[in-house]
C-alpha cells in the first residue's frame, strides 16, 4: 500500500457530506491547517494536521504549507472530442451573425460533424487529447464528456471509443455521454422525425448492445439530447430520452439554451441527472426542478464567449430549492474554455454565487451531476483521491483573480501531478 | 554576435508601420510560412522563410512549425506593486456593495496602502515579482506599472525603487509610473487640495531630484492621476498635470471609470500621452481624444471585474478616428488578471473589437500609450526582439478561446524562454 500525508494545508476544504441544495449551497467545510491522509487511491484520513502528523508518524509527507487544499475539480458537461476549429466563425459572429444564423447557414455544429467525422481517428484523439491535457492541467480531475459530432451511429460510437481509450489512459477521469441527438445529421436534414426515430429505434439499441464489449467495467453511459429550436422539439426529445431511459440509460439534457421549449420540465418529469444551459428557464420550470432529484447544470461560458447578457437564473433556482452545479461545456462553437477555474470566476460575477457556493457547484454538486457523489466530489474517508493544491493560501482567489491558473498539484486517484 | 533564425511561421504577424488610428486598427501584416532574424537583441530581418533561410543559411535556427508569431504583447496600464490581496473585498462586493461604498468605508485602495506601506521590501519585491512572471508567461513582455499605494514621498519611491529593480532583473520589461494620485492619502482626508499641494509642490519636484540617481539610464517616468469622484476632481488633476509637466514628466490620466469629471478632454488639452478607462465619457470627450495625439486605452478586466455592464466605447473612439489601445488594470482591488491574452478574448466579446484589432492594440498601439512605439510593438528591422510562439497556428485562437495560456515561447530582447 501506497501512503502520502498531505499537511500543513493553509485551508483545507473538505466539501462533506451530501450535494448542497438550495439555500444549504457553499458548505465548503474549511480546516485551517488540515491534513488528508490518502492510502492508494483513496482517501483514508481527513483532519487537523498535528492530529494527523501524530497518528501516521510514518506516512510519506506532502507540505501544503501556504496553500488552499479541496477536492479536484469536476466538470460535468463538455463536448471535449471534435475535430477542427471554428475561429472563423468566431470572427463572423464579432460581426453581428448569431449562433442559429450561422447554423442554418451550414455553419456552427455542421461543420464540426464535417471535419470530426473526417479526420482520422489518429488525429482526432491528439487534438482531444491536447484538450484533456488542457483540463487537467487547470485543476479539473474528472470531465463529463459527450459524444455528438458524428451524428451517425459508426462516427458516434468511433468517438465513444476514444472517450474510452482517453479515460483509459488518463490521468483526466471521463464519464461519458451519447449525443447522436446534438443536432439533426446532414443526411435527414428537414427530416428530424425521421432522424428521431433512427436513434430510437437504431442507434440506442446498437449503442445498448456495443457497451458490454467495449467497456465492460463501466455503467452505462449517459444519454443526452439537444432541445431547442432548429434542433429537436420537445415531442422528439420526449421520445428520444423515454427510448433512452427504457434501455436503461441515465438521460442529460440541453434546455433553455436559446428558447423555452418545456425541456427542463420535462428532465424533471422524467428524472433526468441533470438539466443544462437553462437560460430561457421559466418560474415554472425552476419550480419543478427544484421539486425534482434532477441537477440544474449552469454553463456560464456558453454566454459569456457569445457575448450575450443574459445567464442562467442562479440564484432564483437556489430560492427554490434547487440542486445546482457548474460546468464549462467546451466546444469549438460558443465555448472553448478548458478552466473549471475561469468557470468558478464567472459563475461568481455573472450567477451571483458566492465563492464557496462556487467551489461547491464545481466538486460536491458537480460530482451529483455526472452520478459520482458517492466516490467523488468531496474529502472524505473512503473517496476517491482526487484534490488540488493552489499556489494561494485562500480558496477564494479562483474566483477574486481571474484568466490565470492557480493549480500548484493535482492529486489523481493518489498519484501527484505537480503542475 | 549571436544569431537566431525563427522560420517557418504558421502565421508570422509583424504589426509593421506606425500606431493604427481609428478605423485603420487591424493592419497586422501577416505573413504565411514568414520567418524573423534576430541578431543580439534586435530584429535584423523579417521576411518569407524560404527567403531568410537561404540568405541567412549559418544562423542558428527555432522552427515555429505549426506555430503563429507575433509581437510580444504590451500591457500598457498596471498597478502591479502592491501587498496582500482583496479577497474579502471581492466577496462584499459580490453581495452587492459597491467599489465606492467599500472605498469610503476605509477598504478599496486604502487597505492596500497600508498593507503596501507596511510590509517589508522583501516582502513587496517578491509578491511583485510572482505577478512579473505570471504578465511574462502570459506572454506579456513589457508592462506599464505604476506605484500609488503608498500616498507619501518615501513608500512611493520606494515602490518606483522596486519597480526600476524589477526592470533590471527582467525578463518583463517595466515602463514606470508615479501616481502618488491615485486616492487621496489617509492623512489628508477631508483635505484632498492640500494632498494636491503636496504633490505639486514636494513630491514632484522631489521625484525629479531622485530620478537621476535612480535610474540614470531612464527617461522620466509618466505621472498620472486618478480623475474621479472620491478622488482628484478637475481642477486638482489639473493642477497636478500641469506641474508634472512643467517639470518635464510625460502625462497619464485616469479617466471617466465612474463618473465623467471632464478628464478625458483634459488628457487631450494637455497632450497626455494615454487617457484610461473611458467609460463614461461622452461623444465631445470621445472628438477631443480622437483630434489628439492621446492614446485612449481601455481596461476590459475593470469592469468584468467587477460585473458591471458598461464597457468602453471603442466603436465609437475607433470610428472618431481615436487611438485605441488595451490593458490589463491589474490591481487587488477590481481586476487581478495577469494575461493580456484574456484582455484579447475580452475586448473581442464587449469592446466588438475583431481579433486583429485586438491584436494590434495590444502591441503596435499599446506600444504607442508607453512612448516606445519606435521601439516595441512591431517586429520589423531595428525594433527590439520580443516576440511570441503561440502553441496554436492561428492568432485568432487569442480570442477565440479564453480562461487558457496559448503561449509556448517568450522571446524577449533576442533571449528565448520556453514555457
Amino acid at each position: 500500500m501506497t501512503s502520502l500525508l498531505i499537511h500543513s494545508a493553509a485551508q483545507l476544504l473538505t466539501l462533506a457530506g451530501s450535494p448542497q441544495r438550495g439555500d444549504e449551497l457553499g458548505r465548503i467545510s474549511m480546516l485551517n491547517d488540515g491534513a488528508v491522509l490518502i492510502e492508494d487511491d483513496r482517501i483514508a484520513a481527513v483532519g487537523p494536521s498535528d492530529e494527523l502528523l501524530q497518528r501516521y508518524p510514518h506516512a510519506p509527507r506532502l507540505s501544503a504549507k501556504g496553500k488552499a487544499v479541496l477536492p479536484g475539480l469536476i466538470d460535468p458537461h463538455t463536448h471535449l472530442i471534435w475535430a477542427g476549429d471554428r475561429a472563423a466563425e468566431f470572427e463572423m459572429r464579432l460581426q453581428g451573425k448569431t449562433y442559429m444564423e450561422i447554423m442554418a447557414a451550414g455553419g456552427g455544429i455542421a461543420s464540426t460533424v464535417h471535419a470530426t467525422r473526417t479526420a482520422g481517428s489518429a488525429a482526432l484523439l491528439a487534438q482531444t487529447r491536447a484538450r484533456t491535457e488542457g483540463l487537467f492541467r487547470n485543476g479539473t480531475t474528472t470531465a463529463e464528456a459527450k459524444t455528438g459530432y458524428g451524428l451517425e451511429l459508426n462516427s458516434e460510437l468511433a468517438q465513444m471509443e476514444l472517450l474510452l481509450q482517453l479515460n483509459r489512459e488518463g490521468p483526466l477521469e471521463i464519464v461519458p455521454t451519447f449525443l447522436a441527438a446534438h443536432a439533426i445529421a446532414p443526411e435527414y436534414q428537414g427530416q428530424p422525425d425521421e432522424y428521431t426515430d433512427l436513434i430510437c429505434t437504431h442507434m440506442l439499441p446498437a449503442l445498448k448492445a456495443w457497451w458490454p464489449q467495449h467497456a465492460p467495467e463501466q455503467l452505462l453511459p449517459f444519454v443526452d439530447v439537444f432541445c431547442e429550436e432548429g434542433a429537436f422539439n420537445l415531442a422528439q426529445t420526449r421520445r428520444i430520452l423515454s427510448a433512452a431511459q427504457k434501455l436503461g440509460f441515465p438521460l442529460k439534457l440541453h434546455v433553455d439554451e436559446f428558447a423555452n421549449l418545456g425541456g427542463a420540465t420535462l428532465a424533471a418529469e422524467l428524472d433526468a441527472t441533470t438539466a443544462d444551459h437553462l437560460i430561457k428557464t421559466s418560474g415554472a420550470d425552476i419550480r419543478a426542478l427544484a421539486a425534482s432529484e434532477t441537477v440544474a447544470v449552469a454553463l456560464p461560458c456558453t454566454p459569456f464567449g457569445l457575448a450575450q447578457a443574459e445567464y442562467t437564473p442562479a440564484r432564483e433556482i437556489l430560492a427554490a430549492g434547487g440542486l445546482l452545479a457548474i460546468a464549462s461545456d467546451i466546444n469549438p462553437g460558443t465555448a472553448w474554455c478548458e478552466s473549471m477555474q475561469f468557470v468558478i470566476a464567472l459563475a461568481c460575477r455573472m450567477l451571483k454565487l458566492t465563492p464557496a457556493q462556487a467551489v461547491a457547484a464545481a466538486t460536491i454538486n458537480a460530482a451529483a451531476a455526472i452520478h459520482c457523489q458517492d466516490r467523488l466530489g468531496s474529502l472524505e474517508p473512503g473517496k476517491q483521491a482526487d484534490l488540488i493544491l493552489l499556489s494561494v493560501p485562500d480558496y477564494r482567489h479562483l474566483a477574486y483573480r481571474f484568466g490565470g491558473n492557480l493549480v500548484d498539484t493535482v492529486i489523481k486517484k493518489g498519484k501527484v501531478y505537480p503542475r
